[in-house]
């Protein structure tokens, strides 16, 4: 885009996105096989919002897109494509198309392409690329998946302990084809190619060329291991506000740099798993297909289909009270459904705090006691109005008192059920976010069940 | 922390969070009330450590901290605190502490700050700092909460058209006082102080002195109006791939800049409230009172309640039926759960869809269409299970029959509840995170009860 483009744009309150208008015209373009026109609506697109494009059209608008707009197909546009796309859409470009696509990317970008895709297509992808670049891509490809060695960029801008201010300009000005195209500090290593400090550019522009880099260094120097998992990489980058952090080797010597743009893709794609997990859905974008999503959904249906049958059991113990009392069928559901609500929001606490690491083995018990607190209180609170409601609908006390009782239980229950069981798949090393909802709900409702049909049995019949 | 202390730490693969260790030694230390071991300790940590210490530590351990290293505060801990107990600790430092600690702050760490407090705690700190900073701080306070104007901070490093890379950086180097701490662009204005594009610290280092400017200029170059809001903001950093941009007002004056590790907080704070909607909790963390968190969650409890009682007067329409085949009151939660899971899986990916802009009018009827085929289809798959079940449980075909019918009606209707109530919850201005999930779970309860209570009536009675 340039900047002409940019001043001519209105500001809109929708900000960014892709416009209604534009996607109209686009798919008017489509329709009517005008290459030009595409070429022109396409042009001041940012690959991202092409890719957007991309996802938000049917598969046959989507294919004629392709075939009208190879020419302008981009690199950038396939890194910015949802995972499910991107296979089809690398299957369906002609190969030479592809081949050019894939050159214009950094390295960086093309491991992150890779990782996802079948052998044939990832090799059809390595040979398209230029040797360095393919022996670069490989190096990476060896570091373990979701590792700091994988989201790395192994260009890095280093300096050795004794230069100047202006000994590290006059390096940057002679070698200005090889820097990175993103980069916001010279790393200083020492003679063992271990980091030992960096300086930002914002200190090197400013400072006086005989000053020595040592003298520049940040506070905020962290390096990070290169086996380090990308999601405690993006932890540490939003905790300490890091910018880059250089990568090191188990002999701590510098491998490469990881930059923030890349920390905050990774926290961004660990909060959507820890939303989409806790919600029972795996995995899954809107531009899946009707077989790969109801396949993604299946597994997490099936699991709560046992649980609702554990459930069923317990109600089926108590047939006999059902058949005599129908009120205790018409009550049920609310007991259960207070407990289950009540657990999904202790649970959805405990899960973020995990992550956050805010719940430690060194607050685990107080925060236990403050939940089963709350839920006491609630369970009380709850108990009053459905003892009320049960009095006054079905007339009867006991009724009543046992829907109360049943309520504070389950409530309770529900508090330590929330923190207890994504605190222990934690510890077990199972992502908590991926099982506890399924299993905070099927205690809550058996005990929900249980404690309610239970203590209508021993006091009404 | 000094690079000494860095390298001499270990690489841990718990990342970089404050460890179990650490803590029990500060609270040792806080028990003996040994102010000198416990600067030892608190010395190496990052400020955002200090504050996840003071949140995990109850609330007497967490005054006598407070009192014993006081001497230490720094400013930054308190940007980096939960709101909820940041008041404490704002109330609890003696005032001569918490105006050093508020004068060491960037101005707009101090609008995040005074952002949530009360009118007498803003005004003790609008009081401690100097002039300069204070009315740079009413100024920002004076923009829209959450807009871009009250993230942006106000010191721009900026650079007139025809200037060439020489005279930028002599003026970088003759203004070395003045400069912010953290910049990545000088931006570059026309006459009128109107950005028209920016030149990265790299680009500007590693170029000839007489190149212009304005021959440099980078492609990611994009305005932020300052009335936009914060989320949009960090939706145009994620999807541009940004690291910083210039703000402008209504006339298009450059006004401060926005940077991405801003971005990255509004992103991070944006997916944990939409995280806590979807569970039911409004906001809240683990230092929260017990009667604040009881207070915060009480309301969702309680209209989960009247939609539960909504279930519960539908399966009394039926009492008659279910005294006569007490296996309905068994089952009757089995399609009840399978709706509410699969209405959640729906619904989240909207949820999901609608904040990254991947749903919009052009793609809804499609969306609504794919995922009733999946809601469908796997409601087909699982009638077919629950009437096996049914038949061999009960021996009765007509209930299995039944039950697989309503396992159909149940999932292809959650399949449509989970997509419109969002779309429509949006279209409304309401964010659909917040409500979707109630009206969906009764949706799915209601129709779930009604449909399988009612064909079971109609079939078996």
């Amino acid at each position: 885009m340039t900047e002409e483009q940019i001043l001519e744009t209105p500001p809109e309150d929708e900000g960014y996105a892709l416009d209604g208008r534009t996607v109209a015209a686009i798919r008017l373009a489509i329709a009517a096989g005008d290459r030009q026109r595409l070429a022109e609506l396409l042009d001041p697109l940012h690959p991202a919002d092409i890719a957007d494009l991309l996802e938000q059209l049917d598969g046959g608008h989507r294919r004629e897109l392709l075939l009208l707009g190879a020419g302008l197909f981009q690199g950038e546009i396939l890194s910015e494509l949802d995972e499910g796309l991107r296979e089809e859409v690398i299957a369906f470009l002609p190969p030479d198309v592809l081949a050019d696509a894939v050159r214009d990317l950094e390295s960086d970008d093309v491991v992150d392409l890779l990782e996802d895709l079948d052998t044939p297509q990832q090799e059809a992808i390595l040979d398209a690329l230029e040797e360095p670049d393919r022996i670069a891509v490989e190096q990476a490809l060896a570091y373990p998946e979701f590792s700091a060695g994988r989201l790395m960029q192994r260009e890095v801008v280093r300096a050795p302990e004794h230069w100047t201010v202006g000994e590290a300009i006059d390096y940057l000005r002679a070698n200005k084809k090889t820097l990175p195209d993103q980069f916001y500090h010279v790393i200083v290593i020492d003679p063992g190619v271990r980091p030992v400090g960096y300086v930002t550019l914002g200190k090197l522009l400013s400072s006086k060329r005989k000053e020595k880099l040592t003298a520049l260094f940040e506070d905020s120097f962290r390096t990070i291991p290169v086996s380090q998992p990308e999601s405690e990489v993006a932890y540490a980058f939003n905790q300490y506000h890091l910018i880059s952090a250089p990568v090191v080797d188990d002999a701590g010597r510098l491998v490469g740099v990881i930059t923030i743009d890349d920390a905050m893709n990774v926290l961004d794609e660990e909060h959507e798993e820890d939303i989409l997990r806790l919600a029972g859905v795996g995995e899954g974008s809107l531009s899946d297909r009707v077989s790969e999503t109801t396949r993604q959904r299946f597994p997490w249906l099936f699991v709560n289909l046992l649980t609702a049958i554990i459930a069923s059991l317990v109600i089926a113990q108590f047939e006999e009270a059902i058949a005599q009392v129908v009120a205790l069928a018409v009550l049920m559901p609310i007991i259960a459904s207070m407990g289950g609500n009540a657990g999904t929001q202790s649970l959805t606490v405990a899960v973020r705090a995990l992550a956050t690491k805010d719940l430690t083995a060194s607050n685990v018990w107080r925060v236990v006691r403050r939940e089963l607190a709350v839920g006491l209180i609630n369970g009380a609170i709850f108990a009053i109005v459905m003892g009320v409601v049960g009095l006054v609908w079905f007339s009867s006390p006991q009724l009543g008192l046992v829907i109360a009782a049943a309520m504070i239980i389950n409530l309770g229950v529900a508090a330590l059920a929330g923190i207890l069981i994504p605190v222990t798949l934690d510890k077990l090393g199972v992502d908590p976010a991926l099982a506890s909802g399924t299993f905070v709900t099927t205690v809550t409702d058996v005990v929900g069940f249980f404690a309610f049909l239970g203590l209508a049995s021993a006091v009404l019949l």
